[in-house]
């Protein structure tokens, strides 16, 4: 609990209604979408400004209290979750476009938008701005950033990593700093954009964000093809990036994947099929005809027993639609769902798909396996119930295979969801623990006293966790 | 001076013919590419493994001996210059191309490889590695990542820091760590990948590269427009932009530039004219010549007085070469020549032009200005002499100026050169003060007794100079 002397504090820094603390109020930030994890923070504050960011992050620091900066706690890393109780900050608030620059071809925007408002935002403008993380419709670029999040477009257009441009954070010091900007080339100093995305709130808060913009795709077709067995899909990915094709998407499905979003959208696959690839290219209208047509010989000559191009823009959309309904559809078959991302280089595909079903088959459980093949970023997706804790326990061992099975093909322990709570005792396989020792010292040199997201990426012994058992 | 034990020490690690200490051995390597600066070493080393690198940074740890490591010497801003003394560590003989993985479009590298070299082998695989930093020919890419290097490509490709997907990394520790790998998604932990990428040696030696590859552009063609002012080329650069065409090249000339390159390479320019831009674009024939025409159509539209497309390859790759040796044709005027890097955002390129060409007569001094204009970043270059004390001291208020002009166009004090000695006491104008103290926290977590490049990016007080005058 937080004193009445703080409360009021913060009540004086950001207005009265901006600070909760009943516990009917404080129970919905007791969790994120990651399934299994829950804890009360103390209070919730809603900041309008990097200057209350400031005054709040001053008053925590003084005072000790953890502080965990939240967007719309999509992220499936259990990383908003307030085990230690403190402050969770909630930066909706912070939501405005303050600005599209066509010139410079970037926005600048709060932390608090919506990730699918930028992209319409921008792309009424003739712009672009490429990340699509799953969540999308509801995550903010706050959010995104603090995640590193991915998306269907990775593979051509990279990650969110690849479009911050210039960050304006907060420190538990309560300075305001800056890093980057506009500059297309700025070398000035070590990269602190780069290095604040993806760190979870552990090592700052962002209130304010530039981003990199491109220009919108002139127009974009979308193609399906569907395989007896799941290495010659794997095949057809690596002979399309071996002809000199960067397709924007390659999703994959396996047949579990397919047999629930069908039902789930009613698409009519055929679902004797083992796995599809769902494949979409854009550009410029010429080359994305002749792109998808080598895309489709390329199916063809590995094995696809169908190939489909969508006959319009609207049935494209309508196939990405479904592969991006996938969780909602598998969620709907047991109360918990569970999904990863492990990652591994493209050319290891096959092998990691294997991996999991041979895997699921050991453990008796029933595990999907979707994501984007072309950049080797896979969900194998398990439908439990976190009542039955024999079942978890299985859960747990199957998924730490499936960690040392993506290390050992050369991959990594998560591609785009985060560390967060419910990847961190896995960390050290991908980075080793001098790494992690470096990368506490890092923490130590933003948050000496350790305020921001505690317990968040690391593991530390002796931590005070208040989890509440749902 | 290094003691006969630690001599023997280092001769034990790497063979006594690859430890220099004589005076005129040494004074090869007690300056770099950046004109003014010089100090000679104690030693210098050529390790040739990543455990030899280990040994001497725990030796040089344990005795707090600075370690300057170095590629080609190629930067510009100072970075390697031994102003402590201590060990130059020289990395050239780590220059083996270990894989070029064209499944996963990965190259993996030792940090000696030259950069020109790379670009041949990948190219000979239909691959391409687009930074292409003027010095590409010598430089090399462990250099490359320590400055940060840009190069023409940077509007469309962007720069090195946008290729580097892992790294293998020694601290003075000893410790042999990696980050990140062949995954195009991957955020297990903080990205201390682009944390290296632009730190100039201070913070770790890098001992092997993980580089991402593209497919090689099917074609590309070259364009020139030549103008009456500087304002209508700045005008087609942004016009080029708005139209959503982004070119892989779009460099800018100003007259001065353009008189020593005709006369360096007999081009026949009209050098009546007061600017001119070069623009390349690559990719897919139909596209290019399509964007080509437009791009020709935006500039006679925004006043180009003139503009030729290049009727072959040849004669665009000529164009580019030209322009390559603009440094070179500029530095055959008189005996210093000072290149700066100071950028601004794309939309203040015409401002930042007419701001150089007013200090540059406000000190009565010869400022030629040539660069990257898509990227906003600019080559402002002054012919000087060093023993010329007085026009020095000129040269230096000019530069001071001109940086404090970039950054109040929104810009920065460096886009593609890095900071090292030359712009260090002009990094708190981009960053602020608080940033550099947070940087200097972060170097402390890597290099806990400052043994890595002291004296590079921060302005210290205290140091130990022995600084050389020529």
């Amino acid at each position: 609990m937080i004193s009445p002397e703080v409360k009021a504090q913060l009540q004086a820094l950001v207005g009265d209604k901006w600070v909760l603390d009943r516990p009917a109020e404080l129970y919905a930030y007791s969790y994120d979408a990651t399934p299994m994890y829950q804890a009360l923070p103390d209070a919730v504050v809603f900041p309008a400004s990097a200057q209350e960011v400031s005054g709040i992050l001053q008053l925590a620091d003084t005072h000790q209290i953890p502080i965990i900066t939240r967007g719309s706690g999509t992220n499936l890393a259990g990383s908003t979750i307030p085990t230690q109780s403190g402050i969770v900050l909630n930066m909706n608030r912070m939501n405005q476009i303050h600005e599209i620059d066509t010139e410079n071809l970037t926005a600048t925007v709060g932390p608090g938008v919506v990730t699918a408002n930028l992209h319409q935002a921008v792309e009424a403008m003739g712009l672009f701005y490429p990340p699509d993380p799953g969540s999308m419709r509801i995550s903010t670029i706050g959010g995104n950033i603090a995640q590193g999040a991915g998306g269907m477009r990775g593979l051509k257009y990279g990650v969110t990593k690849d479009y911050v441009m210039g960050l304006e954070y907060v420190l538990p010091s309560g300075e305001i700093l800056r890093c980057g900007g506009k500059n297309v080339k700025d070398v000035a100093g070590y990269d602190m954009t780069r290095l604040l995305v993806g760190s979870e709130g552990t090592l700052a808060v962002i209130t304010e964000v530039t981003l990199k913009l491109l220009p919108l795709p002139e127009t974009k077709r979308t193609l399906v093809a569907y395989y007896r067995n799941l290495v010659d899909a794997a095949k057809t990915v690596e002979a399309i990036i071996a002809s000199k094709i960067i397709p924007a998407t390659v999703e994959f499905m396996d047949q579990g994947t397919m047999k629930v979003v069908d039902d789930f959208a009613g698409l009519g696959l055929p679902l004797e099929m083992k796995s599809m690839l769902l494949i979409e290219q854009d550009g410029p209208a010429e080359v994305v005809d002749r792109d998808i047509e080598r895309i489709a010989r390329i199916a063809k000559e590995h094995g696809a027993a169908g190939v489909e191009v969508a006959s319009s823009p609207e049935e494209g959309a309508k196939l990405l639609a479904a592969r991006r309904a996938a969780l909602s559809a598998l969620s709907r078959l047991k109360p918990t769902t569970i999904l990863e991302d492990a990652t591994v280089p493209r050319s290891r595909l096959a092998e990691m798909v294997e991996e999991v079903e041979r895997i699921a088959e050991k453990y008796g459980l029933q595990i999907c396996t979707f994501g984007h093949a072309g950049d080797g970023n896979l969900h194998p997706t398990c439908m439990t119930d976190e009542r039955n804790r024999e079942e978890i326990e299985r859960v747990e061992k199957a998924f730490e295979e499936i960690f040392h099975a993506a290390i050992r093909l050369g991959g990594t322990i998560t591609g785009e969801h985060g560390v967060g709570l419910a990847k961190k005792d896995f960390l050290h396989l991908k980075t080793g623990e001098a790494s992690l020792e470096l990368m506490q010292r890092i923490k130590a040199a933003f948050d000496p006293n350790g305020i921001l997201n505690p317990g968040k990426i690391f593991t530390v012994s002796n931590r005070r966790r208040l989890v509440v058992q749902r």
